[in-house]
């Protein structure tokens, strides 16, 4: 979170970037293949592919998945709006399911806002559709920062 | 989901027993590290187990790994209540986070109980715990039977 | 719910474009002074004006004065989606607040939009500011088409 | 919020036992007939009484009257665990609906506990119930208390 090249805290938006440009995927982006694709002011893209390992008893995917998938999407649209890289992190998590998730869905695009930023609480809602623009999921989030 | 020893249909609960008694975990359960210890009428009890393959960019739980734990216990807490094993899914997904996940906070424990069951919507709690009792994580489904 | 000049039956749409034209308020429309300014194919803008009436204990407005105006425009914006009037219900309702609400906020406009609409459930998100576009809450909301 | 007997600062559940005793409601509680019956450390009961004033357009009780109920609950609850009387609100707040509420269901009780009691943070759920243990909603909610 320090870059050599500046002496300027870096903001969110900018830490997020460079997990972009690096690929720096976290341990449950590796896991549950979900990676940010994109971000700017307010907004966030993540991607993810479902696969048999992400299967529930009833061979769809679990719903954990979708909402794995845009809470990262909504955690990257709040740390856009965050000025310098503090920590802060999720609430409270609200997800809708309207549309059975399986291998078939293919890659799954949740792209997120951010509706509320405050200076401690922000909240976020994020949708989530396949390359055609159907969608399998929606959802909101709540996410306060940490006292430093 | 069929038994050769019987011919009245197996109920939810008799799956779910099955499934616990011969350890046949789904996908997710296998990549998430997530099983289903124990359940009994109108509830279940899921153990998660952090890892750093779980891990988000902050160097702690994502928040999907929760809303993964609460789910599943929240869907076999459910499934208790089904006369018989039919198609039937979350519609809807809360979670709270009130506490730091980690490697160091040890299995965790979902414990989901149905608060209402209706004959094609029912709704279910939790609450995700160490061993200790210490509360990490709590929330609240709805859940749909699909029309045959 | 009928009409004499149609054999045909009444669309939701028909029905909550009648209400809005007679000022057929409801019961809960009148004590809370909530009104639907206008609907549309899969939205609808309920207003509501802030009162002491309806202020809690600590001087501002009750959190369940916005749940009310959400969860009328998000009932309405829904309403407009089903072909013919048919009984349905919220199943499931979620609010943020993000501002203090009260007697100086002005008059209030919660927008909702549907966001799926399935043959029997149907969701859809509501956004609450005043007159210049200042947001005070959001939500969204689950419904359920009930059996005939 | 001042007591001339005593040179300590209120707590949050003395407050709420003086507006109990004192039987001094909110502008909601008025409007909405709802009250506060019982509140002691992490928890609080509120009652409402359905009425055709509080009914939506399908002759039903509007959606908003649960939730006003859940909410007062759940704020009274949180009210307990404040070690002074200081600012809190809601920051968000989530209702299931499990059964038709109209005057013929009588008297409901919300009955509402702390889940979660962290210093700025605070959760608790509640229940709807008629006088015969009949449920017809539960809910959660998130509050945050003020920075000073």
């Amino acid at each position: 979170m320090s870059s050599s090249d500046t002496t300027s805290p870096e903001s969110g938006l900018d830490y997020l970037r460079r997990i972009i440009r690096d690929k720096t995927w976290s341990g449950m982006g590796e896991t549950l293949d979900i990676s940010v694709l994109e971000a700017g002011d307010g907004y966030a893209v993540a991607q993810g592919t479902p696969s048999e390992r992400f299967y529930n008893t009833m061979m769809r995917v679990h719903g954990g998945f979708a909402a794995t998938l845009i809470d990262t999407a909504l955690g990257c649209a709040v740390m856009t709006k965050l000025p310098t890289m503090v920590g802060y992190g999720t609430v409270e998590l609200k997800v809708n399911y309207v549309r059975k998730i399986d291998v078939a869905s293919g890659p799954l695009l949740a792209r997120a806002t951010v509706i509320h930023a405050g200076r401690t609480m922000l909240t976020a809602e994020a949708k989530v559709a396949d390359r055609s623009g159907v969608l399998y999921a929606h959802g909101s989030g709540t996410f306060l920062v940490y006292p430093k």
